[in-house]
């Protein structure tokens, strides 16, 4: 029988609690988001003792399902202000699913100036004052977890950016090969900084299995699933070889690879930076450029990067990292980005918000373009401790250009504008604009048909079928983030026409439900419009859709195109 | 004839303008007010190239009317996000109005790498390059002015904070003992250090008089407004004998001199920090008790404060600052605050923002509480030059609260709350909630007739009368600050029947126009919900109109009150 269970900070008191019938088929997201509706007041300060932390494994999380081992972490953002659902892979997910936890919900804060720590087990929740890893970073908790508790342990840490709630900080998750994902991006670190907690300890001893109430029919939708995601070019080849950093060479050639904190839509560097140059070095290092974020992925998209002596430098590297290193900081050495990568994952920086800062960081001035090792130092010397520069880095780009008083800030409700430029490839400049997360590629993907012709085609450079095309990404994205499953289901999802039948089809069959794509939709519409009713009621006007005004009236080369979509035509976004 | 000058730093252009009939009877905030909801776009960057200064003196600036000699200056607040209208004392309101100069308007930004210096004289505005002084703070510049124009020139400035767009940074303003007065709050200097204008200098040589259409009917207003003045006890003993900061005592009697960052409503060792105490030390070491603000001020609640060996200090020395610095950080030497006080004038620092801030400061551990030589140490070292702490700190209590995550923050819509808590003077927290400018006493001084019985008496405790009385006086207020006229015009204006009249008559004589009171007032109706519209559109919602959350659950001893207004009921004020 799933349990919700609830941990209160201020008393320090666990209450186990039946799961309400009305979120008994409910998961990821879609429990999250409806929890923070339900619970949170929307104006409450994000880092004060009204705003909850919401973990929620998907739907098919612990199931056998392909890739569908991503836990969601919903709270209020410090970040953006808004409703934040963070996904992660990692062990935990699963974890939870397989002990019965639909959701842990952390509430309150502490009284006394202490830190805490809680081990979750079959028997429930402690909560015990940490004081050995307290300052530590997220590679040293982990190992000092593991050697209290065994490898099996799961973990969820924080690192002294989230101890001391800066709003760049992630929650860090071990992964199967004791490396870090992360709930990255609003800032969750900064809100489990501020409950004062330091890590989560889960271990599954004497879990079972997920129950499944038809389990023909979730094995038929299963395999047809799983076929989907091999058969796809995307999530089958492109994926596997390159990982997402094959998107380097495809965005440069789009002309929408921002470069040098958004000046330029192409990088003259950007071979040293791409996919094919990756996939070289890991083969040559005798890296992996497969790997996945958790156990039941399908797609391997990760990879292990060695350095140039072959030892271990990074894993989950991303695009969205190598981009803002590279191209928009004018670092054109991969050893260098990779470090950087490793630094984030250790000092738990969300790597989107933390690359995008640097470059605003370039910027002002505080060290020159290009320069690969200032960034590892300013992120291992001055976020990772903390320091005052450290503080103004590590609260996102939106600091760093309000401490320095600059207008070249690629932000949206304060989070970071990543590696997609919005004139050139104005489909995910709605999603960027209109998402209730804040500027957030993953929450309505539209560079899968505006670039990567997945889905069909919609003419990046036109304004025309763009807020459409957000719209249904958008919401279909809202229901797949609340399945656990990785958010690349979507490629084969938009072309193949079995794959969303399959996928509602294992969730009918996990819950004993009648749900077919068009119910699944649904769900995604009600929670979408549901966050951004969080939104509104915390306080956000139609003008927090907007992208930042220098887009405005800044061209971008080499199409010399400007962000041009009206606040009607935005705002049409919400007519659904 | 008047004129409006526009002066575009894009294009390095001044052009001289006839005014617009509808703007012929404003003057100060109507105007300032008027032209930026005209022409500033309410959703662009503070700091971008559509933001604009507008300074206009007020409707009776450079007339005989006795304490008329403000000038207000309108733009979008990079602090705030909102329209501001900040005024100040000075020389260049009189300058300016008998010059002819209805309004100043700075547009555009400059494209080179460069900063400039606008002169202002009857033949015009020429645009120059600045070399010598960027890089000083105000009183240098002050000087450097005097001795390249002589020392009758007006001068209107920034320090380093402003040149680096600190949002805390303000307009020093060269008072007639060559002094500093201040545009302060909101962030002026930092749009005017984005604009490159490192100062302005006004030479008003050749100026006449200012045109009085009904010479007879002025006069007679002005000396009934004058009499007023001088019966009213407020500004005919009080203010004159012991500044604003008689109110240390009165406040910490009434439990709402907030003390230790807004926890408790009295300190301890309110007599240090006293008017009467302040009194006694600047008559000891022959400095002046009274003082004016410019020219024809005949209320004198300015001062001149030596330090031990008898040499000037500092002047403008305000209530809200020493509070800032004495109850709210525990600093207890007046001696120390008043070295603050003229480095904050120096750099060019708003001395009620950079007060609050600091009390943040401390909130986050940088410095201990009480600790005057730190505070020193900050302002002049950090935010003077420009450090990451400086840039942190530069940009107001938000910014410190920001940084280092912490929730005890007293800011309203960004701008600091000053010297009267709102849960115990709870008039004062309405205005401080729905003023456009942010949190400002100024705006609507419910402190009068909660505390100081001016104006009748309204239960500072209850809640009852609180939104009638704030909207009331935030109307009144909105009209006089159009005037040019100090705001303590205000408290014989509550209690003295002949004071607006008298007012009115003059404004009417100065324009040749019919007004009266009621007419005057309805301006200032107009005027407001002119501001409150632009902030809407500027994309702020009624959660903007909100105090923060920790005056919701934390109680303020002794009275042990909460702010315990529904948001229902803060909405209700712009019924009107």
């Amino acid at each position: 029988m799933d349990k919700i269970i609830r941990v209160n900070m201020t008393d320090l008191k666990v209450v186990t609690e039946t799961v309400p019938a009305e979120w008994v088929t409910l998961g990821g997201r879609a429990l999250t988001s409806t929890v923070v509706a339900a619970e949170i007041p929307p104006t409450c300060h994000p880092l004060g003792p009204n705003n909850k932390l919401v973990f929620a494994p998907g739907m098919l999380s612990g199931t056998p399902a392909a890739n569908s081992g991503r836990m969601s972490l919903g709270s209020k953002s410090p970040l953006t202000g808004g409703i934040k659902e963070s996904n992660s892979g990692g062990t935990t997910a699963q974890q939870f699913a397989r002990m019965g936890i639909k959701a842990l919900i952390i509430e309150g804060h502490p009284q006394e100036d202490k830190w805490y720590h809680l081990h979750i087990t079959m028997e429930g929740v402690t909560i015990e004052e940490e004081t050995e890893t307290v300052g530590w970073q997220n590679f040293a908790v982990i190992e000092a977890m593991e050697k209290r508790y065994g490898d099996k342990i799961g973990v969820m840490s924080i690192g002294v950016p989230g101890e001391k709630r800066m709003r760049a900080a992630n929650i860090s998750v071990k992964d199967p090969d004791h490396k870090i994902r992360s709930h990255g991006r609003g800032g969750m670190g900064a809100v489990m900084g501020a409950k004062r907690i330091k890590c989560i300890t889960v271990d599954s001893q004497g879990a079972g299995k997920v129950p499944i109430v038809d389990s023909d029919k979730f094995k038929k939708g299963a395999r047809a699933f799983a076929k989907a995601i091999l058969d796809h070019p995307i999530t089958g080849q492109g994926l596997p070889t390159y990982g997402t950093n094959i998107l380097v060479n495809v965005l440069n050639e789009a002309g929408g690879l921002p470069t040098k904190n958004f000046r330029y839509g192409q990088y003259d560097r950007h071979d040293n930076i791409s996919g094919e140059t990756m996939h070289d070095i890991i083969v040559s290092r005798n890296g992996h450029p497969k790997h996945g974020c958790h156990a039941g992925c399908i797609i391997q998209c990760s990879q292990v990067y060695n350095d140039a002596e072959g030892n271990y430098l990074t894993s989950g590297f991303e695009y969205e990292t190598i981009w803002g290193l590279g191209a928009h900081c004018l670092i054109d050495d991969m050893d260098q980005i990779a470090e950087c990568d490793s630094i984030m994952d250790d000092i738990g920086i969300d790597s989107i918000e933390g690359v995008v800062t640097m470059g605003v960081v370039m910027e002002a001035g505080v060290i020159p373009w290009g320069d690969g090792k200032g960034a590892i130092r300013l992120l291992r010397e001055e976020v990772g401790r903390g320091t005052a520069l450290g503080h103004i880095i590590g609260n996102g780009a939106g600091s760093v250009g309000d401490a320095y008083g600059l207008t070249r800030v690629a932000v949206v409700k304060n989070q970071s504008i990543p590696a997609y430029d919005p004139r050139a490839v104005k489909g995910i400049g709605i999603t960027y604009a209109t998402s209730p997360m804040g500027a957030d590629h993953t929450a309505g993907y539209a560079v899968a048909t505006n670039v990567l012709k997945c889905g069909g085609f919609v003419d990046p450079l036109s304004k025309e079928g763009q807020v459409e095309l957000s719209r249904n990404l958008q919401i279909a994205t809202t229901a797949v983030d609340s399945t656990g499953m990785c958010i690349f289901v979507a490629f084969p999802g938009l072309d193949l026409p079995e794959v969303f039948p399959a996928l509602t089809d294992m969730i009918g069959a996990r819950f004993g439900v009648d749900i077919d794509p068009g119910s699944f939709i649904e769900m995604g519409k009600e929670i979408l419009k549901l966050e951004h009713a969080f939104n509104l009621a915390a306080g956000f006007s139609n003008a927090a859709d907007r992208l930042p005004e220098f887009f405005e009236y800044d061209p971008l080369p080499p199409h010399n195109v400007v962000w041009d979509f009206t606040p009607e035509e935005i705002d049409a976004f919400w007519n659904f």
